[in-house]
């Protein structure tokens, strides 16, 4: 075992015992659950026969609770940044002025989308770590009252940082601006409850807490967005939500979806209901609280300063190659976790706990993180963050 | 078994040996082969990891195969639908004028895409179950020389038509124009060689001839594209080819994609390539041929004047419902067929043949017609549609 083999001759050998399993603890994709692989191997359902109405329903309710809203919730077939397009397509004008509050590479995505359709960006940028401050958002529609949307990241992906969205959202509760919340890596992590927080549009897709295959992109659509869509002018057609609203109400979807997703998401959420979802979010408190827990017990530092229960992004020693680390971590144990991204790559390991993840889940991970961590000279206890994980995983709630 | 059946009481009772089986001859989903659902079934590949730029390398290589092409193929999580937007958005501008041929619901698609990006449509609409006429192409270019773009669909899927593209492109060899062709149900089906057709940019999707689910757009991207890309003002960030071209470049992808998707076309590229590629045209022409056989023999008339070897569109008399028969078809005999669309919805029935559909397969969907057609009351000589299809099936190539 030794960080310098070659990657053909890795190929080759794959673990020391010669048997290869990987185990996902990516923030995306996530293990996918034996049965939902099961639910997702049948003949496709016809999505014009006499099923796909019920299968599509099924979702909507099941997906309902799982945000939690009472809004409409439409599915399409595309990967989270198509639907975080969708949101800004159906609320904007070209030269209207938006509000993007981020810090991390998937929150300067609204930036990037909103200027791609010609929207002026009013930005404010916190540095990666940190929580976007509330107050900001409260100063910058104060200093420009015609923002019209306000745009924010539930979970940052790239961070591991949970923003503040209750607290944006309260601020908001006055104002005329919509409010639309990246939700890929929270919903079904973190509760992200749209009426509550004032949230008009809420995204999420498949692959995160959702325990499916990427390719389904999810929208939580409130009152307010028909009345931003009417006077939207943004050119929109695969994207217009209001050809989703039509269409789903009569059981249909205007372009194919993704059938097999459908199926498996039936079965995801009979999984879901049957844990509780609110069990399911203090499941996923918990796993993030001993994956911290172990990092602080190896010496390292949870870069998040407010952080996010879908994944724990830990900053690496300058002496530890990153980039080498998750490598050994995939080849000798099978043990998959994001690197850091951005500037960050190679300084960072981003280890998720998303989806199908159950606490003997999170035990793997921490020993992986270890056994990598032991061959790249960083001095720490042996065991320390196996112990420190079990305390937190065995520690009353 | 009647028709007269309630649809409570039939989802209870199921067919008459009281087993539920479903056999897909739909223009889309197709059947899934078992070695296809047994390499979806594996934990999904990280798209951040090492695995992924062989994995997508294998998919475009593949692809260009079965177009066949050399041109840039590009992957995206999206329908059949979202690939066509991205054909207009990255071709044109607001104000441009395209013309587009069409003769059914999905080249029409065509023109809705145009409007909705503000591009001014010149549209040549034949009447369903027609061919385009290549002849309107050479016309209206000398109408209007400043028609930047030229759209047309190869397989109509709701008609059953398999429109000329080869004299369309022909006709537009010593014009700027560019050609832009939906393959979506045609390729896998038939060729679609773009340098010999002059199509400059053709896209297909994942759930018809590639025998995968549904989630998967493909675009084959040539080089006079890159050169409408330069000037297109049209907003996109989703759908901007050249970050695939990009991304593509370095093993990566600019949002996520469906890897699943990707892990099973790499198990349909190897069948494809078992059998050969020609030979896998060859069949879908022998089965087409089957099944018009049948239709003939049963006294019924093929809808399509130019047919498609992708599926049949099988027009029925007045005296029977088309609804009632596909869904006795489905309910009784586990053989699920397209119904008629638009205008011909309950007089048509669609048989596909596309994909994972082997001779006896044919004789499945034939017999189960037979079956259904003997409710209704139309007159015909039991087993003469079986008996057509068997002698196609058997003649000597």
């Amino acid at each position: 075992m030794s960080l310098k083999t070659s990657p053909a001759r890795v190929e080759n050998r794959g673990s020391p015992c010669g048997l290869r399993r990987q185990r996902l603890f990516t923030p995306g994709p996530t293990p996918i659950p034996e049965r939902v692989q099961t639910a997702m191997a049948g003949t496709p359902v016809y999505h014009r026969g006499p099923e796909f109405p019920a299968l599509l329903r099924n979702a909507v309710e099941g997906l309902q609770e799982v945000f939690p809203t009472s809004y409409d919730v439409f599915l399409l077939s595309c990967s989270g940044t198509g639907v975080m397009e969708a949101a800004v397509a159906n609320t904007l004008c070209a030269g209207d002025r938006a509000l993007v509050v981020q810090a991390g590479q998937f929150g300067a995505r609204w930036t990037d989308l909103c200027r791609a359709y010609g929207v002026e960006v009013v930005e404010r940028e916190f540095p990666w770590g940190e929580a976007v401050d509330p107050q900001v958002v409260a100063e910058a529609l104060r200093d420009d009252p015609g923002l019209r949307v306000v745009f924010a990241t539930h979970s940052e992906t790239s961070t591991g940082v949970l923003h503040d969205v209750a607290s944006i959202g309260e601020i908001l509760s006055d104002t005329e601006a919509l409010f639309v919340v990246d939700g890929v890596s929270s919903v079904g992590a973190h509760p992200l409850p749209l009426e509550a927080c004032n949230v008009d549009l809420a995204v999420t897709a498949s692959q995160k807490g959702l325990m499916l295959p990427p390719g389904m992109g999810m929208a939580a659509v409130g009152p307010r967005v028909w009345k931003a869509h009417g006077r939207s002018r943004l050119p929109k057609f695969y994207w217009n939500l209001e050809d989703y609203r039509t269409s789903m109400s009569e059981g249909r979807a205007p372009a194919t979806l993704p059938v097999t997703l459908l199926a498996g998401l039936r079965a995801v959420l009979q999984m879901l209901r049957e844990e509780g979802i609110p069990r399911v979010w203090e499941r996923h408190a918990r796993h993030a609280r001993a994956v911290r827990g172990s990092a602080a017990a190896l010496g390292l530092t949870c870069f998040a300063r407010r952080p996010s229960n879908a994944l724990t992004a830990i900053l690496l020693p300058g002496s530890v190659d990153g980039v080498a680390l998750t490598e050994y971590m995939r080849r000798e144990c099978g043990v998959v976790v994001g690197g850091g991204l951005g500037e960050y790559r190679g300084r960072m390991v981003r280890v998720s706990n998303l989806g199908y993840v159950d606490d003997t889940g999170i035990l793997e991970a921490v020993t992986a993180l270890e056994i990598g961590l032991r061959q790249t000279g960083w001095e720490f206890e042996a065991g320390a963050g196996v112990k420190a994980a079990q305390d937190a995983l065995t520690a009353e709630g």
